[in-house]
């Protein structure tokens, strides 16, 4: 069978990837006069008479949404709500199988930002958390900075701050092992997408300020007359304040780093021939990544990093979205904040020791089964540092619940 | 511990009664390219070119949304969307139990009716099926009748339809018992909200002319010039057409079914005394019925149904919701019908063989589990045979399937 075919029968076997099971008894008239009516009614009436206790005695608490317009799916684009419910499906899946928590798929038949903001608030009653997944730039930022604003519960857009957070958690160990301070690289980051800008704004948070963004069109900065967006502006003015201009090949002189969320084959040896020594290469397109690994080592590359698992250091965001989900729920987290982020970045960084580091393991595995609890003990304690979050834990019994939860069939 | 004690410990035990589960092996790095990237984009493809394949590889062909808004929950009334999240995880989790049916619930911050129609409508990509639940009348009647037209899947608003199958069915076999034809029954209503309204069209679809609805103001007439609203002048049309006026009392003379659907204690020993000889009641108002059953036997009353598992003949609509949507999903039917419904119906009532009918036994027990295959298999045999089946199978087939599905830990 195909690898193809493998994964079609994969997902018909069953029908799907994803279930609902009851977590009750329910065999007898006693029973199930508790789990409905009249019984159900005691419950109903304490969230009525204090809303929080919705967390003491229903699903809200250990359940996110993930929230999709299909706009910006997986290498495929724009393919609708409808194709991109097996994603969604996926995505429910890791975060119930790496942490436990239990996630829903909510495709929603519309690409309008008030409309999707909208809905998700109407929403809000059965979910303690917002995932967004595969919305396109840039109605993904007004989407997520709004929801963020008007509601309650935690909102994280994956395919900015995941893949941010995994990405810098596998710099912080690439320039330990190359001898680097992260202040004092120079960082080239192509694409200006989703991932770009969460990327480039979380290298800001960690003092990097010698920072140039590309997109097709070449080096972003601030006043560029063409191919800008507000969210570019935004970036252009905490970055290349001098104001390069030029393709990839040109600003990429001199750079330490070079990290690619954008397309296939757009990083050449000679590039790499021209950045300081041991430079740091995460190219992370998918399938098919900027350079391939073997071409960059070639060029002088010291740390390699791609999107794929068939190569050494994979930045998979499943390395931050179940632990981060999974510590925010755990203290009722109102917000998913820098500090949140910050905390996902170190502990995922710090569970590879000074003395295992090598430039083929600068980031964990995808299935390291120590990750999650880390994530999710280090996010739940950054939470209550930090003020967001409405009940307060002992990290020790996150991350061992974490452990308990996480179970892969 | 009280029973209240009880009911609480049984939902804060495990944090609510729903969970999520995945249920595909994912124990590999090969699991995970298949359930995830990148295997997962070829399911994705095939239904961007052929939508209805979703049926196939998601979970969309078993999953019903729960959608309330919280303004009509069980006997508490208008408690919101949060308060109600227990009833309706307890919707989904008896889906479940009785016929393998994944369900969510989706409470919904809004009274208004455009907003709750539009957000269903964006969110049809994932579910197979919409359960209305809780929402109070009139705004329910809208509700129902606007997504039925313009969503692709069947849309059932339980209150409604699931409590007037469950009655419906107890009364065929109750009028078999008393020896009356239910065409020639004389049927009071008391209650014109959504159950009572939708207990006398269907009546009405099973020949029964003489009937009349009565609300807290009396009888309701064509014309009447006191609190009426469109629902209930629709109704006015076919029923009560020599416009009998005044109370229940007045024009519950002469009646042989007493339908209650309104409040405790307002059917006395005196009506029923009024009624025809063997009166049939059903006071089916939680927790307190319209008249105790004792007391209903005393004035004379040949056959007595409440909602309550405490007394004989339970009408419970569980003996109708989880078959009705295992039957509309195994078809893949754009629709609920009346032909479905009617189907429902029969089942129930048929599940009693006529030598086994007694005054306190004319509806099944909501725990006999022949009950769920048999609706599905009769309600998919009538959605192929009124064409809004889109696949055909084996009712046999649906019917060994449901036994299989259904599971009560």
């Amino acid at each position: 069978m195909s690898s193809k075919d493998e994964a079609l029968y994969y997902h018909q076997l069953h029908k799907g990837k994803l279930e609902t099971t009851v977590k009750v008894p329910l065999k007898t008239e006693t029973d199930l006069s508790l789990a409905y009516s009249p019984g159900v009614a005691e419950p109903c009436k304490v969230i009525y008479d204090r809303p929080e206790a919705v967390y003491d005695y229903t699903l809200k608490g250990n359940t996110v949404a993930i929230v999709t317009d299909g706009t910006a799916v997986l290498g495929l684009g724009n393919i609708g709500p409808t194709a991109a419910l097996p994603v969604m499906e996926g995505k429910a899946v890791l975060l119930k199988s790496f942490a436990g928590v239990d996630a829903f798929p909510i495709c929603l038949q519309t690409t309008d930002v008030e409309k999707i903001i909208e809905t998700v608030k109407l929403l809000e009653p059965t979910f303690g958390g917002v995932n967004l997944e595969d919305i396109a730039a840039p109605n993904c930022f007004e989407i997520e900075e709004r929801l963020k604003k008007e509601l309650n519960i935690p909102v994280f857009h994956d395919d900015q701050h995941g893949t941010a957070i995994v990405t810098v958690a596998g710099l912080v160990n690439a320039v330990k092992l190359t001898g680097r301070r992260i202040s004092d690289c120079k960082v080239i980051v192509n694409g200006a997408g989703a991932a770009g800008i969460a990327i480039i704004k979380l290298l800001a948070n960690y003092g990097v300020q010698n920072m140039i963004m590309c997109d097709s069109k070449g080096a972003v900065y601030e006043g560029r007359a063409f191919g800008m967006n507000p969210i570019k502006q935004e970036v252009a003015k905490f970055t290349n304040l001098r104001k390069l201009t030029g393709s990839l090949e040109e600003v990429i002189k001199g750079a330490d780093v070079f990290i690619g969320v954008s397309v296939a084959d757009v990083l050449t040896k000679e590039m790499i021939a021209t950045m300081n020594a041991e430079p740091i290469i995460f190219a992370m397109a998918n399938p098919e990544p900027e350079i391939l690994p073997d071409e960059a080592r070639k060029a002088g590359a010291a740390v390699i990093g791609t999107g794929r698992s068939d190569f050494p250091n994979q930045i998979n965001n499943v390395l931050a979205f179940p632990g981060m989900f999974r510590g925010a729920l755990d203290v009722q987290a109102s917000d998913i904040n820098e500090k949140m982020k910050q905390a996902a970045v170190e502990a995922i960084a710090g569970l590879i020791h000074e003395d295992e580091l090598s430039s083929e393991y600068v980031i964990p595995n995808p299935f390291d089964p120590k990750v999650a609890p880390k994530v999710a003990a280090a996010v739940a304690q950054a939470a209550m540092e930090s003020g967001v979050a409405r009940v307060h834990v002992n990290p020790n019994d996150v991350k061992a619940r974490t452990e308990r939860l996480a179970s892969r069939k």
